[in-house]
C-alpha cells in the first residue's frame, strides 16, 4: 500500500477542517462564550498536523485501494478531531459521545446522543450542524473521485459532464465539475438561509437548519427538532430537503439549459412519484390523528421528505403514528432518495434498476426469445452495473442483519433494534420506538455505539470502502 | 401460451391429490368420525377433474413460461381443493381460513389461523400435517424440473446426478433422481415415525410431527406445539429437522458411498456451523431464563433448528426471550437452511455465495490485478449464478418490504408486521409478537391473509414463478 499518498490526502482534508473550524471560533467570539480558544486550538492542531502530513508530494498513482482507504480514514480522522471542541468546551464532556455525534454529523446522519440539545452553546450547535454541510461536500468529492473507479459508475454525477469512467480523462473534468457543484451546493444553502431569515427565523436556527437540510443531515437546534417553527418555515425546510434529495446531475443539466435532459431523468421522476405516493398514503393513515386533511398532508409531507431524503428532521413525533404510516417511513429509510445527492440509503436509482431487472427476468421467462436490456434514461446498463446494484442491495441487508444482532443486547424491543440500524446505515438519524424522533441514542453501550458509528460510515461510503478498511489484507504490504 | 400442457400438468397433480386424500379418509374411518365421506368426495372431485384435464396428451414442448405457470397453478389449485374437506367436516368452517391453512400446509410454512388446534378431528389434523409432506415432495419436483431452466442451476439437486443443465439430457435423469429422492424422503419419514413411536408418542402425533419435520412445515397437533413432549422426543424432532435442512445432494453422495464429496459440501458445512453458532449465542442469551445450562442448550437447539430449517415447531414461547435471542431467530428466518432441501428462506448457499462475492470485491479493490473467481465446492461459479443469487436476495427484500406495507393496516406493532411477512415469505410459520409461537394468524383481515398467502407461495417457489403468474403479459397470447 502506498502510505505516502494516503497521508497526503488525509493531511489535506485535515487542513480544510482546520479552516472550517475558524467559523465556529468566530461564532464563539461573537456570542462571547467562555472557551472560544477550544476551536482555535483544534484548528491549529488540524492545520499543523495536516500541513506536516501533506508537505511532501506523494509518489505513485492513486489506485482504488488507496482511494478507499484515504476516504475512509479522512472521514474517521476529521470526526475524531472534530469531536475535540465539544469535549473542551464541555458541550459533550464524554469523548465517546462526542465522537458519535461528530461521525453522525460528518456522515450527514443526524443521530444524536444528546438529551437536551438546547443546553449546548451557540458555537457548539453551529459546529455540530456545520459538520453536516462539510460532510455533504465530502460526499460529492467521494462520488466524483472514487465511485467511477468501481462498478456502478453510470449512477454517479460524472455522467452529466464526462463521457466515460476512464480516470485519466476524468481528472480535468473533476476540477470543473467540483467547482460547479460546490457553487450549486453553496447557492442552495445561501438561498435557504436567506429565505428562512426572511420568515423571521433566528439567525443561528436559520444557519443550522439550512446546513442540516442541504447536507441532508438532520441535527436540529431545538429539543423538538423543527416542531416549534411556523408551518411556512416547516414547508420551506421540506422543499429544500426535497431539492437536496434530487440527483444533482439535474441541476447540471438545468445550468446548461438542457431542460429536456433534466426532466427526463428517470431516477428523479421516480423519486418524486414515490415521494408523493408516500405522502398520500401517510396522510390518509394519519388523517384521523392530525385533525384536518390539510394538517395531515403538511405533516406527512415534512416527515416523508425528511425520512426519504435521509435528513431526519421532525415536526411531530411520528413514533406515535399508526403502524401503516410508520411502516412506510421504515421502508423509505431503506430506499433513500437519489444517487448523486447527499442522501443516504440504497438510493432510488438502484431501486429503479432492481425493479426493472426483476421485470426483465419475468418477461424473459414469458418470452424466452426476446433479448431485453435493462435501460436507464434511455441507455442500456452494462452487466457490471446490474451486478454492482444487486450486490450493493444484498450487501446492504447483510450489514444490516449483522449490526442488528450486534446491538440487540442493548435493546429492549425489536423495533428499536431494527430501526436504530436502519436509521444509521441509511444516514437518516432518528428511527422508531426508543430511538424515535423524540428520543436519542444515548442509552446505547459503548460497544453498540461503535457498531452504529461503523454503520454510519459504511452507509455514507456505500459499504465497500469500509469493508476494505476493516479487512486485514488491506493493511498487509503485499 | 400452451394451455393444453398446463392443463395436463395441473390435471396430473390433481390426480395425485385425489390419491393422497384417501389417507385422511382412512384415518376418518378408523376414528369413526361423522363425515369421512368429505375426503372421499373431494378425492373424487380431484381425481375426476384431474382425469378429464390430463386425458389428452398435450402438444408442443414445455417452455419455462408454461413450467412456471403449471407449478404456480398446481400449488394454488391443490390448496384450494385441499381446503374443501376442512370446510365440509366443519374443522375450519370459513373457506378463506381453510384456504390459508392449506396453502400454509402445501408450502410447508406452518402458519396457522387456528386458535385451538386440539379441537380438530383426527383426520383433519392428519390431512393438515400430510399437506406438509406432500408439499415437501412437490418442492423436490420443482427443484429438479424447473430450476435448471433458469439461472442458479448450480445450486439445485441435479448437480449430484447430471453433468449440466440441458433440459433434454435431464429428462431420463429426472426420473431416476426423483425415484431415489423419494426413497430417501420416505425413508427419513418412516424412520422418524418409528423412532417417535418407540419413545411412546401417540400414533397420530408421531405421524403428524414426522410429516411436519420432514417437510419442514411445522403444523403441530397440540396447542403448545411440541412443548408437551418429553425432552428425548423434542431432541429427536430437532435432529430430524436438521437432517431435513441439509441439502439432499449430500444424501445422494452418501448413498453412492462418495463420503468425501458429502462432507466437502460447503453449503452443508456452513449450515451446520451457523446452526451451532446460533445455538450457542441463543443459549447464552437465554441462560438466565432457562434455569440450567443444559436446559438452555436444549431449548436453544430446538428453537434454532426449527426456525433455521423454516419448520416452525416450538417447545417454548420464544417470543418471551430476550431481544438478542429473538433477533438471532429473526435473522435465521431470512437465511433459512440449505438449498436442495424442503426448507425455505434465502438459503444457505446464496448466503455463502453472497459473502464470498463481497469478500471477492473487497479483495479486488485491494489487489486490482488479481482476477479471482467466486468458487463453491471447488468450482468457479458462472456470472449468471452470481447475478441470479444477488437478484434473488434483492427481490426477496423487495417483496418483503411491499408485503410489510400491505399488511401494516392490520398490525398494532412493527414487530408483528415484519415477522409475519418474514415467517410466511420464508415458510417458517410463526413469527414474533402477535404472530409468535403462542399466537396465530387468525386476526388478519381477508386482504392481509391474501397477501400472506401470496408470500407463502412466492417464498416456496423462489419468487419468480409468482411474478410470472401475476404479470398480465403472461396471460396474453403473444
Amino acid at each position: 500500500m502506498n502510505r505516502s499518498i494516503i497521508l497526503f490526502i488525509v493531511g489535506w482534508v485535515m487542513r480544510f477542517e482546520g479552516l472550517f473550524l475558524l467559523l465556529p471560533f468566530m461564532v464563539s467570539l461573537i456570542c462571547r462564550e467562555s472557551r472560544p480558544w477550544a476551536y482555535l486550538l483544534v484548528a491549529a492542531l488540524c492545520f499543523g498536523g495536516g500541513f506536516l502530513m501533506s508537505r511532501k508530494k506523494p509518489q505513485g498513482r492513486l489506485f482504488p485501494r488507496e482511494g478507499y482507504v484515504s476516504v475512509g480514514l479522512s472521514w474517521i480522522v476529521i470526526s475524531l478531531l472534530g469531536a475535540l471542541p465539544f469535549v473542551i468546551t464541555g458541550d459533550i464532556p464524554n469523548y465517546m459521545d462526542a465522537a458519535f455525534e461528530t461521525i453522525s454529523g460528518f456522515t450527514t446522519t443526524g443521530a444524536s446522543i444528546l438529551n437536551d440539545v438546547e443546553a449546548l452553546s451557540a458555537s457548539g450547535l453551529f459546529w455540530r450542524s456545520f459538520t453536516h454541510w462539510i460532510g455533504g461536500m465530502g460526499v460529492f468529492v467521494f462520488m466524483m473521485a472514487l465511485l467511477p473507479l468501481i462498478g456502478g459508475s453510470d449512477m454517479n454525477l460524472m455522467k452529466a459532464e464526462s463521457p466515460g469512467p476512464s480516470v485519466e480523462r476524468l481528472v480535468p473534468h473533476v476540477k470543473d465539475t467540483a467547482k460547479i457543484l460546490y457553487m450549486i451546493y453553496t447557492g442552495i444553502t445561501v438561498a435557504e438561509i436567506l429565505i428562512l431569515l426572511a420568515t423571521g427565523m433566528e439567525v443561528l436556527d436559520a444557519f443550522c437548519i439550512s446546513f442540516g437540510s442541504v447536507g441532508t443531515g438532520g441535527f436540529g437546534v431545538r429539543n423538538d427538532s423543527c416542531g416549534g417553527y411556523t408551518v411556512l418555515q416547516q414547508n420551506i425546510v421540506a422543499m429544500f430537503m426535497i431539492i437536496c434529495g434530487v440527483n444533482f446531475t439535474a441541476y447540471f443539466y438545468l445550468r446548461s439549459r438542457r431542460f429536456r435532459d433534466a426532466f427526463r431523468m428517470e431516477e428523479v421522476r421516480w423519486f418524486l412519484i414515490s415521494l408523493l405516493g408516500a405522502v398520500a398514503l401517510v396522510a390518509v393513515s394519519i388523517a384521523e390523528r392530525a385533525g384536518s386533511a390539510a394538517e395531515a398532508a403538511q405533516q406527512a409531507l415534512f416527515q416523508v421528505a425528511s425520512v426519504m431524503t435521509t435528513t431526519g428532521f421532525a415536526t411531530v413525533d411520528y413514533d406515535l403514528w399508526p403502524v401503516p404510516a410508520r411502516m412506510i417511513l421504515v421502508v423509505l429509510m431503506f430506499t433513500g432518495a437519489c444517487a448523486g445527492s447527499t442522501a443516504g440509503g440504497i438510493k432510488m436509482s438502484r431501486i429503479v434498476i432492481l425493479v426493472k431487472s426483476l421485470w426483465n427476468e419475468t418477461k424473459m421467462v414469458i418470452h424466452p426469445r426476446a433479448v431485453r436490456k435493462v435501460k436507464l434514461d434511455g441507455r442500456s446498463l452494462k452487466p457490471e452495473v446490474l451486478r454492482a446494484t444487486n450486490g450493493f442491495i444484498a450487501a446492504y441487508f447483510a450489514v444490516f442483519m449483522i449490526s442488528a444482532i450486534a446491538i440487540s443486547i442493548d435493546c429492549s424491543d425489536i423495533t428499536t433494534d431494527l430501526t436504530a440500524v436502519a436509521a444509521t446505515l441509511s444516514n437518516v438519524g432518528p428511527g422508531l420506538s426508543q430511538v424515535g424522533p423524540a428520543c436519542n441514542f444515548s442509552f446505547f453501550s459503548p460497544f453498540s455505539k461503535i457498531v452504529l458509528m461503523i454503520d454510519m460510515l459504511a452507509g455514507r461510503l456505500e459499504i465497500f470502502p469500509i469493508l476494505v478498511l476493516l479487512s486485514p489484507a488491506c493493511w498487509r504490504n503485499r
